[in-house]
């Protein structure tokens, strides 16, 4: 049993399944020829989409969306689709908007004000913009800020969506805030914002996690009625938890890195991680262990290993027996060091940066 | 068997019933000693209220807030509750804020574009200005040009709103759009802005038709857990319809005047109201009239003769059998006719002065 939806994500998920149940396309052979060379395309951790070919074979202009819902602090689990965005950015030399959710956080946390989302908005800002995205071809933009913008083309599309379709998409009941069920309209939004200002129809990608395909097959659906292209997506997996299999959650700290972890913590987390391990030293050197379940592996595999000579090099050592957990972690921690501090000092640079960044649309 | 609803007004009101129906207070002769003389508080055109008395008695500063769905022409029965809140703000120097609801419109009316509700919003504002506001103390809003201030105020409200609750005000079900079940967070937000504006509780007062209340009794129920002080109002009853005992319609001219309507028009609409009237002359001069019962008497009442000695006049000519209904149709086509052509005039002459007043939030 598992649940994905883009607010609850829970149990072992099975990706195959998601898309059937989601009814998105896998990521063909095919297809990836049409694509540039990443590592997270070859390893199929984006591995779903919806319309990606189509994009592709129309060789016209069309633009990058993704967001953040920002409830708490960044972990390496956010990073993951962002850093792919910035690379399809560098790749196309594609414009992206990138939608930060205040409202939404505000709207489904009991125990976030609009306050606190606004002000995790803006923190959450400076770790997009330390991964190095071009001032030039990228909006990020508060959905609070932004309104005049986003409430017209939102109500064209909340017209078209019964609280019925709603219910069925979102799991919403009777006790479900109006502004909650309303809510999807305004992520449909930038979808068609392009579209909007420019009078004439251009087209979107939207590269994300899996959870958020419910709200882009609403706005899948309404798109035409309403004049505008169906947005594209390319969809991958979540960052596995570091304590076992889950999707890495800010309410319990010690499941994911986040960005302002310092090294120690750092260390520690990755020294309590889940792992294939066996149970005794012995007992690993003699059977190997199991890097398919290892939390630790799935850090490399997923983010901090693009080299896949590399990280196959990982996953032998480990069935073989011959890397030991003790090692495989303090090599990570080591990885996970060097790039934080980098970042962070990024991080800390662009608070002189977020004004052309974070704009007005 | 009536229904009021602020989207659907059907069958003969019974306006004590809605009292307890909607459990809002009757305006008694106590409260009228507080508040300033006028025609339709002596005649409780005007006629119910909620925590009106505690907003006077308070003697704090306050602020009125009404608004207009900009969803056709304007009609004398949009008229009259604008003409109370003119004679409030030259009475107590009160600020008004005015909201235009082309959101709402768009959202509830399948024929209607956006693009149709805000060009209505700005016809619509021209017969605002014409009654003669006072551009310094008057605020005419759209809603979809003022999303930046109010929808971070109307997702607070959406948040303590459930669909449950939606449902049970609104009779909403769910082949019902997730946009109008999240509109009425929009309503309430103007009786909120001046206290979220200026930091500090700031209560409003709300004037308008009964058929609103369901909004801002949602309204009421969430401004306390939110910090704001509950809004006060002052409902009126709706004109009745030219053809008999309903609510004046866009959708069906003959039953209204529009503010746009010719002299013919207007001549032509009043002779073919319904009336009071006997079934001959014969008989009307034996028996008299029945005032109560007459669309004509109606435009007297409830608009046309602010003159009680003249109103009292009309209705015991009437019933005495001594005027006839040609010749008081003639007299009040001449009445509406003589206002219309001035509020022609200042209609056209509101197309200079729309910046004065159509403002930014």
């Amino acid at each position: 049993m598992f649940k994905v939806t883009p607010w609850e994500v829970s149990g072992k998920i099975d990706y195959q399944k998601l898309i059937e149940e989601f009814g998105v396309s896998e990521i063909t052979d095919e297809l990836l020829q049409k694509l540039p060379d990443h590592f997270m395309l070859r390893r199929r951790i984006f591995y779903a989409h919806r319309d990606l070919d189509k994009i592709i074979d129309a060789r016209e202009k069309f633009y990058l969306y993704t967001g953040r819902g920002p409830s708490g602090k960044i972990h390496i689990g956010h990073l993951l689709p962002w850093v792919f965005n910035l690379f399809l950015q560098k790749e196309w030399g594609t414009e992206l908007y990138f939608q930060l959710t205040d409202d939404e956080k505000f709207l489904f946390n009991e125990d976030l004000s609009l306050e606190d989302t606004k002000r995790l908005a803006y923190d959450n800002a400076l770790d997009i913009i330390a991964l190095g995205f071009d001032p030039e071809k990228t909006t990020i933009f508060l959905d609070t800020d932004n309104m005049n913008v986003l409430y017209p083309i939102a109500i064209k599309v909340a017209k078209r969506v019964t609280f019925s379709t709603a219910k069925a998409v979102f799991g919403f009941d009777s006790s479900t805030n109006i502004g909650s069920i309303f809510y999807t309209s305004i992520q449909s939004a930038p979808a068609f914002l392009l579209s909007e200002i420019e009078k004439k129809s251009v087209r979107c990608l939207i590269p994300c996690a899996i959870d958020q395909d419910p709200h882009f097959r609403v706005t899948r659906d309404v798109a035409e009625p309403l004049g505008y292209p169906k947005p594209a997506s390319i969809y991958c997996k979540l960052l596995p938890s570091l304590t076992g299999n889950e999707k890495m959650s800010s309410s319990s700290p010690e499941s994911s890195i986040f960005t302002t972890d310092d090294e120690e913590q750092v260390r520690k987390k990755i020294m309590n991680a889940f792992t294939g391990g066996a149970a005794t030293v012995k007992e690993q050197r003699l059977h190997g262990g199991n890097p398919e379940v290892c939390a630790v592996y799935s850090y490399y595999y997923f983010f901090f290993e693009p080299d896949d000579s590399k990280v196959r090099g990982i996953h032998d050592r480990c069935r073989s027996g011959s890397l030991l957990c003790g090692e495989c972690k303090a090599m990570l921690a080591e990885k996970v060091n060097s790039f934080l501090t980098e970042h962070r000092k990024k991080r800390e640079k662009a608070r002189d940066h977020i004004d052309d960044f974070v704009k007005k649309l």
